[in-house]
């Protein structure tokens, strides 16, 4: 089985380390002795405990999250965080939004809710993150999304605000992927379900002076006060969730790449996939990756094919050659490689290799 | 492993069936031959599309959930959706709620942010819900919590309101495990880790004229008509779960007792081991439970030691014994042994067991 699982390009819920996938099955029935499966475990209990405090201190040790940030372990997704941001962050006030792509148009909306929100830059059909943006200095907050994983548009360095005004950054879709500068941040978040674990939480870093200005209408659930108060378990925290990514940061500690290791290993290792599939592109007559280079993500990958009534046999023949969920979003048509974390360089050298022989076939 | 599993009474998250856990575990590489874990695939997936249309069928058939309601997966938890329904149905009006206990105590407080709320009845300290309710006609709901985890008190019977405005149950900790009479309810949900799956997931049960009036400051990713004209599918559903529940759907499907067979059988089950474990506390001199017989909950089954200091090797002598997670709620003190579907008749006598045993040696 284990060289015979096929590539797993789903852009999220994704490819998960095959080490962790097996740890989870042989644990199911009986947690370390336990008697229990995690998910059976009652979160006030001590095996919970454990799981959830060595999970936040790994990631905490993975980012070199600073002391005065706080971890929450948080219910849900991005989209539903896309309004609990501004439910604590707003004070019913100004929320400036960079528009890279289609999340941080989804932000701007649910941010339209609670507050005065303007659309500080726009990428519109573009290419390119934008250079100038209109920003005000009496804004709440700065959102930025700094991964879009439809448009495979990524920040490669965050803005370092004068204004002193802080900067929100969603990165859902790669979290944990590379290092963050925390010195330019007030609070980052992210779904786990691309580089973390399965569907239904999300992570929020936040720091600890924008804590405790909750909108009133916010529900206690989801007031990073509370939850940061009750350090996760204000309510039944996703206990399985949180026990997948516990051993994904355990699995990330331990990865090797490059005279690397850990957090290192793992961002070299995705400039590397990164490197090597838009390089095969680029040299391609069939295949087109249209963002400007200087914003190209190392996790998300679309790309068209010149001809696309190709289309479809192209997506036929991936699967039959074992790379799966290829199919771009149906909003830009065309491709998409998703090269989360789990995704070997194997994979990529395969779908490289399986590229070149499409085109030799059909271009 | 099979028969040395110990029982687990815990609240929630809880006990699931073995057989289900084994097939968790058995697929957890390789879904039907889809090379993929359920936790990485796309939830656009035709595997998971597959996956989440039998979850709900199984759901409607078992439960018997008339045309006109929808069933939503949602994220999230009990306390998130204690807002989320005044979010949707309350139109910023009245809602009446019937205080039986700390849950519908928690529903009333986060309903008040958005609407003018009456408790129509409360419990207090006493031990059975209160028979004259105070509603209001022009409510935009009343609401129930038909079964109190922490205090143990269930509804055995929904009320029939004459008023016309619509009744809406948090069935949380005891959904799945009886009928309900549909006709009598607006709308019902419940957080998934009791009697369902891994916590973080919420099903609500909505009819359809209740939809398309949530408040403008409901986010997106809450709002149940956006949720149920994209069938769960609005944004990223907490696809693990699902497809858990989905198993524990085909787990109750298959299940026979005293010659009924389904629900019927988890029912009859339940009743069977209820009286067992309410049979033995009545006749003991050392254990005491104070609800009313006529609203003693089957699922959640509170007890007290009349001589508190035995508290500590009560439950260190359990948990010996294979009786895990029998720790009362820290606001009623105590023990409390929850029974959910998942707990075998077995594990219910290997507790009543013990009960004598230890009554014998310390009462």
């Amino acid at each position: 089985m284990t060289s015979a699982r096929p590539f797993n390009f789903a852009p999220g819920p994704a490819t998960l380390p095959e080490p962790v996938l097996r740890q989870v099955a042989a644990e199911m029935l009986d947690w370390h002795g336990s008697g229990m499966s995690v998910m059976e475990m009652s979160h006030r209990g001590k095996e919970f405990g454990a799981i959830l405090e060595a999970a936040e201190r790994d990631l905490r040790e993975l980012l070199a999250v600073p002391a005065n940030f706080r971890i929450l372990f948080m219910q849900g997704g991005g989209l539903g965080e896309n309004a609990i941001v501004p439910l604590n962050l707003s004070r019913g006030g100004k929320v400036d939004v960079v528009v890279t792509g289609s999340w941080s148009r989804k932000s701007a909306a649910e941010a339209r809710r609670y507050a005065d929100v303007q659309i500080a830059a726009d990428i519109g059909k573009g290419y390119a993150i934008p250079r100038d943006w209109a920003l005000r200095d009496d804004a709440a907050y700065v959102h930025l999304c700094t991964n879009e994983t439809i448009d495979g548009v990524e920040f490669h360095d965050l803005p370092q605000l004068t204004s002193g005004v802080p900067l929100v950054i969603d990165v859902s879709s790669h979290l944990l992927s590379r290092t963050i500068d925390w010195s330019r941040v007030g609070l980052a978040f992210g779904g786990a379900q691309k580089n973390i674990g399965p569907a239904g939480m999300t992570l929020v870093f936040v720091r600890e002076d924008l804590l405790g200005h909750a909108l009133d209408i916010c529900p206690s659930a989801f007031n990073y006060e509370t939850v940061a108060a009750n350090h996760s378990m204000y309510n039944t925290p996703p206990t399985f969730a949180i026990y997948v990514a516990g051993l994904v940061f355990q699995w990330v500690k331990a990865l090797e790449y490059g005279g690397k290791h850990g957090l290192a290993a793992v961002e070299q290792r995705n400039i590397d996939k990164a490197a090597l599939l838009y390089g095969a592109l680029d040299a391609s007559g069939l295949y087109e990756n249209r963002v400007d280079p200087s914003c190209r993500s190392r996790m998300n990958v679309p790309f068209l094919l010149r001809d696309e009534r190709l289309n479809e046999s192209f997506l036929t023949q991936a699967k039959a050659a074992g790379l799966l969920a290829l199919k771009g979003h149906k909003s830009v048509g065309g491709m998409r490689a998703s090269i989360y974390n789990a995704m070997p360089l194997e994979g990529v050298q395969a779908l490289v290799g399986f590229l070149k022989d499409f085109e030799a076939r059909h271009g």
